[in-house]
């Protein structure tokens, strides 16, 4: 695109966002609503604070899963960063997480009669048991849901490795929907194999296209059932199995990895706020996760997150906005493989008999926001609909019913607390999710920033109206 | 992001979404029109070929200035790619344009009597003139725009380079809006510059964030003013020499690159087209530019905005949608350096008494579709605005007046036209645009496809109903 013939129309849009605030004037709203919500925007999208954290986050200290090294040192860090911004209150929640470590990089190799020796990229779930020093090699039976293994039988099952091959269906606009149809797979995949005799699983990575990475996830065992090693496989090799199966269906896949879980570690979520002027007592929790997974660096998944949650606070406290209520961040710890932070923290509010009136996560990347999904009663969203026209001109046109989060759901119930999900742009999500791609790079700016400001603008309107 | 806790508002969206078609046929078009829409994003998603169809143009032809052997190779893909799609007409359209090259590797250094000499990164601004082969070695005087390059005056202008630094206006949450801000010091740099006996230009590179790539783009000269060489430098390097600045005045800069334009070429657009079955003679063109600047592979200028056009009439085609109007994709040449193309075809049309119903450019990157923007009368916008519940399920909220595009800008007051510049989120737009790094690695499939299905969407709306 070339200089200035296209700049009218954006102009326009520019003088369209401009001309807001008297639009907003019109709302039930205070008049100086829309003002505060473009101090918000404008302070963020010129600010380098969270990003620099993100790159020390991401760069400094790196992938952290619950119980590792690194988690505890993302503890003290996001716990520095708090204390540094001169809030109310920082501190610390005491859980005990779940330590599980990766071991040896894994080795995955598909051996046929008919091609010889093929490596492929796979990845140990998230709370496999090992294969042994040694490895296992089995033939391989591929399926695409759980009706399709349970019609093949023992008989065809037992002994073999089971190959989860279901892609993501791709004409879901929402990648998140598409995330939602396949990931039973994973979950559910050790157990319903083990039930059948399997001695191993492979899972279609969890992505949209077809990539060399393999995504890694959290999956399930049951008491009763043998735990059977199992492995994400990249969206390319599963392609390139499946179509070596249908040419040598003989063909034997050797895995080797050696994960452990070891005894659970004693963790923290990270907590900072800034009490509220006119009801102190009413707590509004904006929040993502700490910990990661232990490959790449939890860039969108969750560090946009933790960044853009001590960035509402940041845009408060240097704007000198002083909310009627309490306003929350919290950095949950343990929610990729375990969810023991957010248990702990809705169990504590309880037992204080805290007053939480939303709860707000931010968990789906670090992209251009489109609104956010709303889980309460029906007074609730309309309340929320009611801040359209001060939302919509940065984009948030996206606010509809349904929303919350992994990390602020065991909050559901106390009281009327509405739980709602920051929805960013869904595209690339899944192509980093849970990958060694997952870093710093992908992030931009001001896709991240504009999403700090669109949390900070839904945390403003509720703390001065409620909900 | 972990397992399925919070699935169930990304459901309940897609569940939306699913009952859209309802919702429709309350509206005034066809209750066939949703599902119609459905197929273009269904099919787009799904699709490779224009995804692989991009990746041979950046990675087989790659950066191709207009008169270049690449721009010419770009014009035969285009045919044959169209040529394969059974369409009614695929043809060429000659025209004359501009071939500017860029000569050696540009060298920008600082030489400072206080920090010794500092390599800066520095591309041509198109157009430029050469320093010929010694460079050019001179004081530096750096100003935000013309008003102060005014003041200056003559005698501190002489014989210097002029640094034009303002940057970008992060404020704007549309990144155009910021270019618009800032553009005019790399267009009309040279010549104000000139008129006061400045040797050479620095322009700041058009861009939101700090780099250390220089973005290239047009210049002007002006008869009667002396044509001094004009480069863009890297916004890191921008924010370097303006600190330096500040401890050494007195500090040198040498410029040497060696451009040359050289005489016309014979080029082409590439125009394909499928015949409206009512009203053939009422033309919807879709369109963007083949031509990109001479680094980087022109990935989202626009080689993005080339193969949605192309995919629009592949999806028509491929479901075997029949439109009443006439659809014609354009692979315009020359938008960068010239508009050349643009205005050729708004000349043919205009000689042939066609009758062009709409016109849609893309070119603004492959991005996250946002909406449209319609340069039309109050009639047409109320009835594009008619269409909304159609095309909001898809992200499509921002349909604002004002817009078009370059290459369509000369069909302007040629009947009703209505000029339509398709919006996809600005966000990224300026970390890449006219850069080495506006690459094929850049662009997200369905990112670029669910833009393509959008302009399908509209395109097949407006072939329906007319506008």
């Amino acid at each position: 695109m070339l200089l200035k013939t296209r700049l009218r129309h954006w102009l326009f849009a520019a003088a369209t966002l401009a001309a807001m605030p008297a639009l907003a004037q019109q709302q039930k709203q205070s008049p100086d609503d829309a003002a505060v919500i473009k101090q918000f925007y404008d302070n963020a999208l010129t600010s380098y604070k969270s990003y620099n954290d993100l790159r020390y986050l991401t760069k400094n200290i790196g992938a952290r899963l619950s119980g590792s090294p690194q988690a505890a040192a993302a503890v003290e860090w996001g716990k520095q960063v708090m204390d540094q911004m001169g809030l109310d209150r920082v501190y610390l929640q005491e859980v005990m997480v779940p330590y599980w470590v990766r071991g040896d990089k894994e080795i995955g190799r598909i051996n046929s009669g008919v091609t010889g020796t093929i490596e492929t990229n796979i990845l140990a779930l998230g709370g496999s048991v090992s294969t042994g020093d040694q490895g296992i090699s089995a033939p391989v039976v591929e399926v695409q849901n759980f009706e399709e293994l349970e019609k093949l039988g023992k008989k065809k099952v037992q002994g073999k490795i089971v190959f989860f091959n279901r892609p993501f269906d791709n004409t879901h606009v929402h990648t998140m929907a598409a995330y939602g149809g396949a990931v039973d797979q994973r979950g559910g995949g050790p157990v319903a194999a083990a039930k059948l005799g399997a001695v191993g699983v492979l899972v279609r990575s969890m992505a949209n296209e077809l990539q060399d990475v393999a995504h890694t996830g959290g999956t399930r065992y049951q008491d009763g059932v043998t735990k059977i090693p199992a492995a994400a496989i990249s969206t390319r090799d599963a392609e390139r199995l499946s179509a070596l199966l249908k040419t040598d269906p003989n063909l034997k896949f050797y895995m080797r990895m050696t994960p452990q879980t070891l005894p659970d570690v004693l963790s923290y979520n990270v907590i900072g706020e800034i009490k509220g002027t006119e009801k102190p007592d009413e707590i509004i929790v904006v929040g993502g996760h700490l910990d990661s997974w232990d490959v790449g660096e939890g860039a969108h998944d969750d560090g946009t997150g933790i960044v853009q949650s001590m960035e509402v606070l940041r845009l408060f406290k240097e704007l000198g906005i002083k909310p009627k209520r309490t306003i929350r961040a919290v950095l949950f710890m343990n929610e990729e493989n375990g969810l023991r932070g957010g248990r702990k923290y809705a169990e504590e509010a309880k037992a204080k008999g805290e007053i939480h009136v939303a709860a707000i996560e931010s968990d789906a990347g670090g992209f251009t926001p489109r609104g956010f999904g709303i889980d309460g009663n029906d007074g609730q969203y309309a309340k929320v609909l009611t801040w359209k026209p001060l939302l919509e001109p940065y984009g948030l046109h996206d606010l509809t019913r349904g929303g919350g989060g992994a990390d602020i759901g065991p909050l559901k119930g106390q009281g009327t607390v509405a739980l709602i999900g920051f929805k960013p742009d869904s595209q690339r999500y899944f192509d980093y999710h849970h990958t060694e791609i997952d870093t710093f790079e992908t992030v931009n700016r001001r896709e991240m920033q504009l999403g700090a400001a669109s949390m900070a603008s839904l945390v403003y309107l509720i703390s001065q109206y409620g909900l």
